[in-house]
């Protein structure tokens, strides 16, 4: 194997998976966590605990997807997806865990960053809204204050980073390209992510020595076979988490009042639609 | 057949479908209208409409399936899901449709409200929040606003009701009690309106005669066979809008900047979690 | 009088008062009228009565003035002083009510905008921010939403002008120039309200033309004596409004608990600033 | 002197002061720290400092006073009041400081906060809405945490707490009653803070001792003489801030457009109102 190959076979290996996950297989798994997810949630609202999970990773590396599969059978009220525009000229200088904090969790919430404070030190940094000396500063700050949120506010706080390799990023791209119903996620953006891959390496790498901390530590999920991804993600969040099962007393269904005389369910106007299938 | 069964019939009737549709056909069908709704998304977004659709009916009938099946693969920036919680007692004395106004679409933007304003004919009536009178002065109101929005304002409108039966409700929340992942979507008011089904029967009805308007009429949306009205429902949206093909420019993928010497795809720190799967 | 000077002549006719008004006689009635203004809450809160109060006018004309003596007594709660900055780049597509609905009043509550929905038609329209086309389809629509807002909704809605001389508009700007305190004020956008007087003279003029309706007047305050314009600005909205005293029961001021054995007045700790004064 | 009335004594020589101000005298220290506010915004602006001030006393000891006073000639968007509604119960479960960092300063903004997060030390405590324990938590976690916001974030952060006597709190309720245009200042909390004398006492006490720290002292104004104390404490706050005057270029004002032929300053429509004053 040349040299220069080395950093390839390297990274492949990291991420290498024993072939693709089979979708079958997939559901069957997925509808299992699920179900532990739903008792999470009932734990979560009857401790009162609070939790913030954050998803980083570099474009297509499918947090949005995991945070989709998360939140597909559970409440809105408890699990909430959180995915910040880009801040303002005033929020810029406000100081950076301001815009997150007015969405940290009250009792009961688990709340899912889809893409967080990082920013600052990722896209924000390699495309240049912001110096290098101001990532340096974010990258000193983030430890103490997730110190606090965690050790003081008593908050259980998980950080996971989506690794994908290069070779399947661009996979990942193309595969929008030919495919019209996802045309509309492709952006100027994107394609810089491709190009300015090493920036970007670079930049996460950095980022995750500086904060890799006892009390928030990262962790890496291998992202280039997306349901295993998906499913290790959630299984790790799960066990990471010590919940118990809490019971729920179940309402009963009730009887219907009796049906007035003369009553029909029909509606009186309105415009049925024509059914087609 | 006795008399006294009549009216189950023709609700049966109106209702009535040539048997469950099944899954595979189903999600052949949704994938080819969600195509549109991306070509109905770019047109939105190029030509700077307005859309509201409004999803009404009583619960278990289905509206969060069809807004998640219209969501699931098109950009949040334009369609927007709003779900409001109930209102405060301070906004509970406002204008009825100004909680509602603060979430009304932008230029290319489709808002789709998981109940809405009628929430006060509906469930606020018939559970007693409001009065008889305040839910009249409500029903009145609502035409000449919505002629305003739809007439003065460009705003295009669309009303949808989905309409449950009652055995098939009843069905719905067994399937809820029997099934722990949603446990947590029942709730006592869940329960009253079962029992109630006829209060709301009679208001719904009431709602409907009074609000449907050429301007805004409501269009009915047979619900027993959810996948059936999935479809049907997202086919009369797209056929009601004549929204055209834009074209959109697709970038191109770049090349990535060279490897830096030395450098490798391996993140310096952060813990890997463990393949499971 | 040279023919060339009539219309200043007119305006001064329009605006002249006897003499401008001392600061003491000022304060007297004042004091009268915030009296008023206060027994007008307490219907206001007692009745459930909505109010909204619509300040406009040029730069320098008065309006925060005027509102600042209006809510110097009176509850923040049921006075709101609403100020809304320039419309975000997503808001100038909505509806042009949309930002200032949310601000609403509920009931009990008495809404003062210091600057409007009008802005369409004044600023906006004179500083090219919006097309003449946009403007004019803004004035179209403000009389059917007004009457909506009054006949409808029952919004009691009193809109104000303030109508400064071009002399007295500059008078006051040259003030401004010469007190440091006041230098924060100058932008801009202000000297722009001095060379284009005649652009917004000829847009106010054909606003207030195409707004003034039956159901949402247009009231004149000349404004060139400050105070004056105040009082009467204030007296005739308290006159506009058919109030009645409504009697509020007064708590009794209790006895203090008993002072505990040992305990002090004085704090423990933190550090006494210095008395200079 | 009875030993009974000791600690009156020493509370009266703590906030003694040398007979009232009188307005004039008041007036005219006032206006020269008004100069000062206005130049600390300037450099706030200019170097883009932020501020917390935080104001904190009994009812009645004029906290909502000494604000208004600030505010009064300066830009609302660098001088910002503050002054939160009890928390709905989400924010009750959030972390203390959560409902407050929203309103933290951006780049060039001094925030005004009229109480504070040290509510949960205060009323909230001494009227049972947060347990012992609660408060005592806060207690614990305020340090740290502003510590973070002095030392880490860079925020100038100063804490008044204005000291006021039984004695003069009960005169100014007694005033409130005796005055129709404050009847609606008081509510029944009002009176519990004149029961409750020596509870509150124990509880701030004990607040400021847990609180007084290097990075965020407290600093005491006797509040008895109020307009002592407004001028005091401006005083304070100016000098503790190491501000420096910056040059301002001022716009010139420039000439009008000349005047269109025909056109007059006369507005074409709208009423007069009647000039009583």
């Amino acid at each position: 194997m040349a040299k220069d190959e080395q950093w390839k076979h390297e990274a492949a290996e990291a991420r290498s998976a024993p072939g693709k996950m089979r979708r079958k297989e997939f559901e069957k798994e997925l509808a299992k966590l699920q179900v532990e997810l739903v008792r999470l949630q009932t734990w979560v609202q009857a401790t009162g605990a609070r939790v913030i999970v954050v998803f980083e990773g570099r474009d297509t590396a499918g947090k949005g997807g995991v945070i989709s599969r998360i939140t597909a059978r559970t409440s809105p009220r408890v699990y909430r997806h959180v995915a910040l525009p880009a801040p303002s000229e005033r929020e810029k200088t406000q100081i950076f865990i301001q815009r997150y904090i007015a969405h940290f969790p009250a009792a009961g919430e688990i709340i899912l960053f889809d893409r967080s404070w990082y920013n600052r030190a990722g896209i924000e940094r390699v495309m240049g809204f912001v110096s290098d000396e101001e990532a340096e500063r974010f990258l000193m700050l983030a430890p103490p204050v997730e110190r606090e949120i965690v050790v003081k506010m008593g908050i259980i706080l998980r950080k996971y980073f989506l690794d994908v390799s290069q070779d399947e990023q661009r996979r990942r791209f193309e595969a929008r390209i030919k495919d019209p119903v996802k045309h509309w996620k492709l952006s100027p953006m994107d394609t810089e992510s491709v190009r300015r891959w090493w920036d970007y390496t670079a930049a996460y790498r950095h980022m995750i020595e500086a904060t890799h901390t006892p009390e928030a530590p990262w962790y890496i999920v291998p992202a280039d076979d997306k349901r295993r991804a998906r499913l290790n993600l959630i299984r790790h969040l799960l066990n990471s988490i010590p919940y118990k099962r809490v019971h729920i007393d179940l309402p009963e269904i009730p009887k219907a009042q009796p049906r007035p005389k003369g009553a029909t369910e029909r509606l009186g106007a309105g415009q049925p639609i024509s059914n087609h299938y």
